[in-house]
């Protein structure tokens, strides 16, 4: 089985999932809120649902963890990894930027990675030694000459545990400008050139391993507040970089938060 | 001369401008920055150029104000009053959840207002006296029983100044969810009835101005942080409501905020 029939079944994926969602979304369904408050709707379900009913039948030997769903054959070499919404807040509030994300690892590492977002029907794909695609065409990251002209993006103040903000907010105040909402799709928009730094915290497996091979793939990197790369084990606080020169730029001033804060 | 004209007029301007804008969405463009740092594209200025060349021909006695080329006959009865891109941050990063902003205002007050995305191909136009429409089809905003049921969305905690920041906190601390970014788009989805209180702070009168008869018409509320109606002097501090029945409910928790920081 070759990378690139991964890649295809991915793509199938992210089909199913986007037509479980496309019917509700800005309509009426059942919202419940987990116990860490986080809602979760019919459509995450649904979307969560149609990607494991296809797995199920075609990869019946590969692991799955998802987000609503839970994990199964998590040991398994190949595992799915899968969030059916990314950004559930911003799908109820009818916002058009949330995103479903499908990643393949293999032996612990993220091959395959889908970015969908499926009302705008955007989609961007990764692969592990291919370039990058946006709707099916190849993307690059921006070069980024110092943070000074920087585009950083990050989804909710609120997001940063404890004195993670005021790392985040050291950063932030030497970069041109913050934009704030967005998800995964920020993450896009990094492997688009669009924006040059997303910086996060407390994100889960199920968040971010769709995203690497995203990013990597279009020139860019993804690395914890360490710079040290994602794993399975990370803490959750992420970093991606359109512009991979800018990693020293971006842990400076990450740690000089923690230095006066932390 | 109708106010329905001037609606039919007002559609024309927004798809001009939608016209003028996206040949620049994620393409490469000239950049300047104002005297507060906030950024202008060559979009913002095309943009605002294709409306006013439209209204110099048409309406040559109205008055327009604008946000990138100044005003115009701003004693006249009728003045136009135009944001090109509202949240020109969100364009320049890559997102279709900007806006164009057009309103007319008729003794003082917005009769007619366009809330135009010209990528995703949205718009919401209200008019004093008529029912808001999406995309043609009339919007109501939905109700909201009680704080801790309601979506309240603002663009960035950066755009609070000062103690404005705290109030903010504390009116979020009692909703449901608060969700960032978003600019004029929030105010659309007020209107539509998906989310359900937008508070800021620093807005102008062309960020303001074409949002009035839009969630008004909605059945929805737009007033100053005292609960006064927006006027072309109001101080820049705005809440939409959906359900104006929470507007005690909202105008209590910012002062909260007042007492305890201000």
């Amino acid at each position: 089985m070759t990378t690139r029939d991964d890649l295809a079944l991915a793509h199938r994926l992210a089909d199913a999932a986007g037509a479980a969602i496309r019917p509700f979304f800005r309509a009426r369904y059942d919202l419940e809120f987990k116990s860490d408050k986080s809602p979760v709707t019919e459509a995450d379900k649904a979307a969560e649902a149609a990607i494991r009913a296809i797995l199920e039948k075609e990869r019946p030997r590969d692991g799955i963890i998802g987000e609503e769903y839970g994990t199964t054959r998590e040991d398994a070499e190949r595992v799915w990894v899968l969030d059916p919404i990314d950004g559930t807040r911003a799908f109820i509030a009818g916002r058009p930027i949330f995103g479903t994300l499908i990643a393949l690892m293999q032996a612990g590492w993220p091959t395959v990675g889908i970015i969908d977002q499926p009302v705008t029907g955007e989609r961007w794909a990764g692969m592990t030694g291919q370039p990058t695609t946006f709707n099916g065409t190849a993307v690059i990251t921006r070069a980024c000459r110092a943070l000074d002209q920087a585009i950083v993006a990050s989804t909710a103040p609120q997001a940063f545990p404890g004195c993670t903000a005021e790392h985040f907010s050291r950063l932030a105040g030497q970069c041109r400008d913050t934009i704030w909402g967005g998800d995964c799709y920020n993450y896009g928009l990094v492997a688009s050139g669009h924006v040059d730094i997303v910086v996060e915290a407390g994100l889960k497996l199920y968040d971010v391993a769709a995203l690497v091979p995203v990013v990597e793939g279009a020139g860019g990197r993804m690395c914890d507040w360490s710079g040290d790369p994602l794993t399975a084990d990370s803490d959750g606080q992420v970093i991606a970089l359109g512009d991979p020169a800018r990693l020293d730029d971006v842990l400076e001033a990450l740690a000089e938060g923690h230095h006066q804060h932390g």
